[in-house]
């Protein structure tokens, strides 16, 4: 059976490294940039060599920055006293997108997850000990998530950052916005319960 | 709001280009690859400019080749003067991969489609007559699929290559294997009926 040529299988299997693609989307991926024209495939390898070179973290929050400072720490309008510690960069702008946080944010980097190998040690708390320690923050909003791994990481930074005076808080949980009782899950339900607002 | 850093914006707006790719999964791919370490980024930068160098259509039937001649072209075991004309170079591979023909390939380019401009001055057929012309096959079996672009492109073709003495042929139309009638809308149906073979 013929095959493509070493090029494009090479290609073919790059392109299958990334999550969700399999080897059909991978294909059809790589048939039309193969097939295109107007300088698409030379933008991605330009721009996938510049993401490679100038994007690094911010070296105060560890957001994405092609300066040495991100843009939002860079922002004179943020709250510098209010902070939001989220697991990766990708949080920050799903945070940013809801438009309800003026302060500055925290990326920790990764959760604990003892199933991946993740204990304790792993997580960088020393830098974010540090920061504190330099800017003293009024209060850090924990925002890992509600995953196993999300909970017991706030649980554990909980008990770590209540020492260094600032106010530490968490994400509301319960019911998402704009659905009924019938699109939410039982333990879902007892934290909405749990945590219910008089009115 | 906040956004990423202009790099890693640009890598999103590239990646949108792609066929199936939406705001979403160019998120996911753009992140992943700026969290890797293992050198996928530069690996596909490198491997897109190369496909945009190195591959091009095989002198003789138009597939992907990186030498003069594609890989199909240079296989001595195959029938030379069976051909089958395909509309794109992934058809070629996909007819391969049923391993059920042993002859070699005519990539036509493109399929008669006036809806899109694409009218019957549009199709290369000078290319095919002279190939034609100079190789003699014995056979030219059309697989250009059985959608109103497909069927109208084999009709206008084998109007053309009937004066050429090649025998010219065309895919069965029918029921697709592996599935009960349920399956089959009516337009195919009334092919499998008109195409019916004995037993």
């Amino acid at each position: 059976m013929a095959d493509y040529p070493p090029t494009v299988r090479e290609l073919l299997a790059a392109m299958r490294e990334l999550p969700s693609i399999g080897p059909r989307s991978a294909e059809r991926l790589v048939l039309f940039l193969l097939e295109e024209t107007k300088g698409t495939k030379e933008r991605l390898a330009r721009l996938l060599q510049a993401a490679g070179t100038r994007v690094h973290p911010c070296t105060r929050c560890g957001f994405y920055a092609e300066e040495e400072l991100c843009e939002l720490c860079r922002d004179p309008v943020r709250d510098p006293l209010l902070w939001c510690v989220v697991a990766s960069p990708g949080d920050v702008l799903r945070i940013e997108r809801a438009s309800a946080f003026r302060g500055i944010y925290h990326v920790l980097g990764r959760k604990l997850s003892p199933l991946d190998g993740v204990g304790p040690e792993e997580i960088p708390t020393g830098l974010l000990l540090a920061r504190i320690e330099r800017e003293h923050p009024r209060e850090i909003i924990l925002a890992l998530g509600t995953d196993a791994e999300g909970e017991a990481t706030a649980l554990y930074l909980g008990q770590i950052l209540k020492k260094t005076g600032s106010r530490i808080s968490s994400l509301a949980t319960g019911l998402p916005a704009g659905g009924g009782l019938e699109f939410a899950d039982s333990v879902t339900l007892s934290y909405a319960l749990a945590g219910r607002r008089e009115l």
